[in-house]
């Protein structure tokens, strides 16, 4: 027998998520039989809507399995397109519509094209933490930007051309955002694309939480201009999360470079998530997703009561997806060893903001209101012993 | 309205395939109502089997939509390392092993973490187009070796020491390859991993065929030494194409940081492809599995045959895959071309060699027979008429 001996010269120069540790602890707990309140899931407790699972299973008994076009069904491109129209008055062509495997193959979808020409993208922090690693992972870099409480955690025109420089490819941005739950309005947005079209760079835009706000409609951007690429999904708003299947709205322009792109990178989208995803717009479907937002904003509206009688105030409050961005700094200064100590004497599951960037990470740790009413009050009795006893 | 500005700059320096050319204008012939023989598609035209289209329904039915963590279901994990015990002999630990949305995403998760240290990856001319093109995606850079029937178009120790240099992170070869239908014989594969090893290097090899082999046994170089990753995939044997789904199998030390890029680059491989793959399997799926293999080696030889009379050979005889690379010399010196016309004056649809380097592509297309004897005699019928009327 050979002797062993390949060896792993250089190190990852992406951080894993600190949440994984977090929740290979919960595991570790759980079999102890420990009972553990799950707030650290980016995931809807809800299962997939049974219109949708009925359509899926449908197209496999129709033997619907085979590749589709790298673009995707076109059925359901102008299924999308129809969407944009019914719900937000947006016009956007069935033919601008890539289907992609979830948001993350949409991401590294535009994200190798975009920084193919120049190397750097501009993001917030905190933000979406596979946002810096993709970039990374395909040979570019990130300028980060700081955000806070006064800005509603986004950017805006002035904080983008403060930080501009040409060798930007484009600048990303989530409305609703991942941790902060915060809202980027489209007029604010629209501002930095006309900025970014003087420039000839690109906006992209992270919906992926879109059909998830609350006190607000929910807004798009896709279409308005030639300079926007919006990325969406069917996973959170859809509750489609283990289907992998979202979508790309991008200016025509764009479309057969991607197409080329997307026929390397993953060649097609689940056939089978692409048929159950066609009956996510039916009034039936749409009737079960908005009740369940209905709930979503309840759990909000319990979980940011009960936090704020403990101090531990979301700055903003959060207007879209399942987060509360909530800051600690009455209690600690190093949000992990916060959400570490929590997970270890109450059993309760929060990530921590080093997750999401550098940028005040350790004032601010992230709760997802993905599990019930009744979770939600037992973990926030656990939180309140624990800070006071 | 604003006046729309945003213009692409940079050319994509990646060439979309021919074979794209060539099926957009099948399209169009069929539109007009032309009845054209399909010998250019890369998928089984078998359904999924039963077997595992039962389970992917059954999936749906028991609401198992979720993510799943991004090394995958372990269930699919240990039934893989099973796989490998009961069919070739092979041990490969369950934790080697990372399930992926089919051996695209297979490919970007490999080629992400290899080229992360080196930067170029040796690959064969001929090869499959996405094994440069993902590498050009991710900053990587290929060398291309040129190989011919003299090595029947694979690599040997020879040739790869011939063109090493200390700048190349991996070796990538395809057993079976696409687009040759050739096998890698597995002492040669296992000499090239030692020279590798001498070099603290990679060698990846491409098994997505594995299976479809005639003549011979089927074989694996999974697990059999530590500088080895292989790539494979449900949709071909399996005939899995449209759910997505494909697996790694990497040396131990390596699959901490694979998780984390997997994490990034595509969060998780469809649930129900999964839980449908866990099927894949069984006595029963094995059982039609190894009838369609059997129908493949009938077509095979039918084409094979077929091409002979024609003067257009394959130099050497596939043992694999669905391909037959063959020498249309005596009547072209322009592959494309004779594609082109091939299709527009007989409807028949094949794919010019260029689609996989450039190394003799001119002298090469690929017959695929992913179609019936009866199809495949047609197609035949009328290509004796075009190289000779």
């Amino acid at each position: 027998m050979l002797v062993k001996k390949f060896q792993v010269k250089k190190e990852l120069d992406i951080t894993p998520f600190h949440v994984m540790d977090i929740l290979a602890r919960c595991k570790e707990m759980e079999a102890q039989g420990r009972d553990v309140v799950h707030m650290e899931i980016g995931e809807p407790d809800f299962p997939t809507p049974q219109t949708i699972a009925d359509a899926g299973m449908e197209a496999i008994q129709n033997q619907q399995t085979q590749y589709t076009s790298a673009l995707g069904l076109f059925e359901l491109r102008k299924a999308i397109s129809q969407y944009y129209n019914d719900h937000f008055s947006a016009s956007v062509q069935p033919e601008q519509i890539i289907i992609t495997p979830g948001a993350s193959g949409a991401l590294q979808l535009i994200l190798s094209y975009v920084l193919r020409t120049d190397k750097q993208l501009m993001i917030t922090d905190p933000t979406y933490p596979c946002n810096r690693n993709v970039t990374k992972l395909i040979g570019g870099e990130v300028v980060a930007v700081p955000v806070s409480s006064e800005t509603e955690f986004q950017l805006n025109a002035r904080l983008l051309e403060e930080n501009w420089n040409d060798n930007i490819a484009a600048v990303l941005i989530a409305s609703p955002s991942n941790p902060t739950g915060t809202v980027c309005k489209q007029s604010q947005l629209l501002a930095m694309a006309d900025f970014l079209s003087t420039k000839n760079k690109l906006l992209i835009v992270d919906e992926i939480y879109q059909g998830l706000t609350y006190d607000i409609e929910s807004e798009t951007v896709a279409g308005m201009r030639d300079n926007i690429i919006v990325i969406n999904s069917f996973s959170k708003y859809f509750g489609m999360t283990g289907w992998r299947a979202g979508w790309v709205v991008a200016p025509m322009q764009c479309v057969d470079d991607l197409d080329v792109i997307a026929q390397n990178t993953y060649l097609s989208t689940s056939t089978v998530a692409q048929y159950a995803a066609l009956a996510a717009f039916s009034i039936e479907s749409r009737k079960i997703l908005e009740q369940r937002r209905k709930l979503f904003q309840q759990r909000r509206d319990l979980l940011c009561n009960a936090l704020s009688e403990l101090a531990i105030n979301a700055p903003v409050m959060p207007q879209g997806a399942f987060y509360v961005y909530a800051d600690i700094s009455k209690y600690s200064s190093d949000s992990f060893m916060f959400c570490r100590e929590l997970l270890e004497s109450k059993a309760v599951a929060i990530t921590p903001g080093c997750d999401f960037g550098e940028y005040q990470a350790n004032q601010y740790v992230r709760f997802a209101y993905t599990t019930s009413d009744e979770r939600i009050n037992i973990g926030m009795k656990r939180l309140k012993e624990f800070l006071f006893s």
